[in-house]
């Protein structure tokens, strides 16, 4: 497995890879690698020829009072985790060469990323975008691999794939649970034990939608207000939104939808969690 | 020559002739094909062994009041030019193919592009770091060929191709001029007789900005009020800047620099022209 702190370096590895129709598999993580990542890291494996994963906590994302500092890194464990899924080179950047002295440019979405997690974090999907389409230039991927957990992003990903052509397809894979239903997150290590056991009435508000999509007649509006119900009678939670919208614009639904999408996005202590689920309606 | 309307079909083509380090040359043009658009296909012809120019008349870099409608089309003849030059891919992409319905995303910088044209004409380099940026992403070229006409959107692309990593190398051509000095631009098409004859005006400030540079020993500013002179003496003219600035920043000059940039803007009527000259101090 060759590691790489240059985009030169990672570029002519591409190069050298990308004849003959082998195809390049990208997975940009933030490192802190859990069990979610390496579904993606697999995932890649086995439908590409040339598996890319990069590791770079990237500033542009976080906001002034967010947890950039504090944000877990654990290389070393990483890179073990990247060799044992069979990835092909690593790509650890430095931030001084990702963001260098005069950047000045940003990729940016008018629409999407102004709703939901946009609100709460402002400016963070400009970091997102701006960060992912350095990656997919210095990387040139057919396929790049994204997490289901931070769904507004992978909708907001391949809304820019799109939009400026990139030719990458998007992949999304499911959210990998723990066995009691919390989602994997590399912020969950924050988490003190009571804390831990107050975050899982995110994946049962998330059940309790599921259900009532599928058994009752309830409309989407009074789903969401049952699980908002469900998440503030658990004290100590803070919640920013827990809503039920469409699967692509993430705009309000009027009618009950045959499939909708569940969000939520709590506070719980200093930790921000979020998870989501797709409803189907019966 | 091939003639492709596609990002799919540009993109087969050019993955077929990348493999094998040979080199892919980009001039994007708006059509309306003048022999400075020539000099750029002759040197990336020159330097690159597959030439993709392309043309499309971006309605995103046009202010609402400006001359997107009544712009040259002249398909017929710039593919002649093209074929003429040795192109061997000329894409040629629909409007509602390049901006879908849905569209929401832009590059943008946050610094030069608010600066003179910038500020004349606002939206309209987003227009053009977008849709450059697309191209790119279509076209995937080592080196792409702007002409220096444009010195501040070659600044803009440069500085864009470098903050996001698209690994292309900007070539920057020289500015062709008819024999009595007037830089060759599609525009120039609009001018009447009696415009035309005031037009020499913006490269006699610049050859009267590059005397004085040589000869005298006036500050940047003092040129710079120099030029402004000479144009808002030429009745019919509408000056909307004429500054001597750094070469790489546009941001104005104290003392005497060893190089800088004169740039003009002005309106004759209805049209807006604009020149510029790198000033060499003695």
């Amino acid at each position: 497995m060759q590691v790489e702190a240059l985009p030169s370096a990672v570029r002519s590895a591409v190069q050298s890879h990308r004849c003959g129709g082998r195809r390049t598999g990208l997975v940009p993580t933030m490192g802190a690698l859990h069990v979610g990542h390496v579904s993606l890291l697999d995932a890649a494996r086995s439908e590409c020829d040339f598996v890319i994963a990069t590791i770079f906590v990237n500033p542009m994302q976080f906001g002034p009072h967010e947890d950039f500092e504090r944000y877990p890194r654990t290389l070393e464990q990483d890179l073990q985790r990247c060799e044992a899924a069979g990835v092909d080179l690593v790509f650890t950047p430095e931030t001084s060469r990702m963001y260098a002295p005069g950047a000045e440019s940003i990729v940016s979405l008018t629409g999407l990323t102004r709703k939901l997690e946009g609100r709460h974090r402002p400016g963070h999907f400009d970091g997102v975008t701006t960060v992912v389409a350095k990656l997919f230039n210095i990387t040139v991927p057919d396929r790049a691999y994204f997490g289901q957990k931070d769904y507004q992003q992978q909708l907001i990903i391949r809304r820019m794939a799109s939009d400026l052509d990139w030719g990458v397809e998007i992949v999304t894979c499911p959210i990998v649970r723990e066995d009691d239903g919390l989602a994997l997150s590399s912020r969950n290590r924050y988490l003190s034990p009571a804390e831990r056991e107050k975050s899982l009435s995110l994946s049962r508000a998330l059940s309790l939608a599921q259900d009532l999509a599928q058994s009752g007649s309830e409309s989407p509006d009074s789903i969401a207000r049952r699980m908002q119900q469900l998440i503030s009678g658990v004290e100590g939670i803070d919640p920013d939104y827990a809503v039920v919208v469409d699967c692509d614009t993430l705009d309000p639904l009027v009618d009950r939808p045959k499939r909708a999408v569940a969000l939520i996005a709590v506070r719980i202590g200093k930790t921000r969690l979020i998870d989501n689920q797709i409803l189907r309606f019966r």
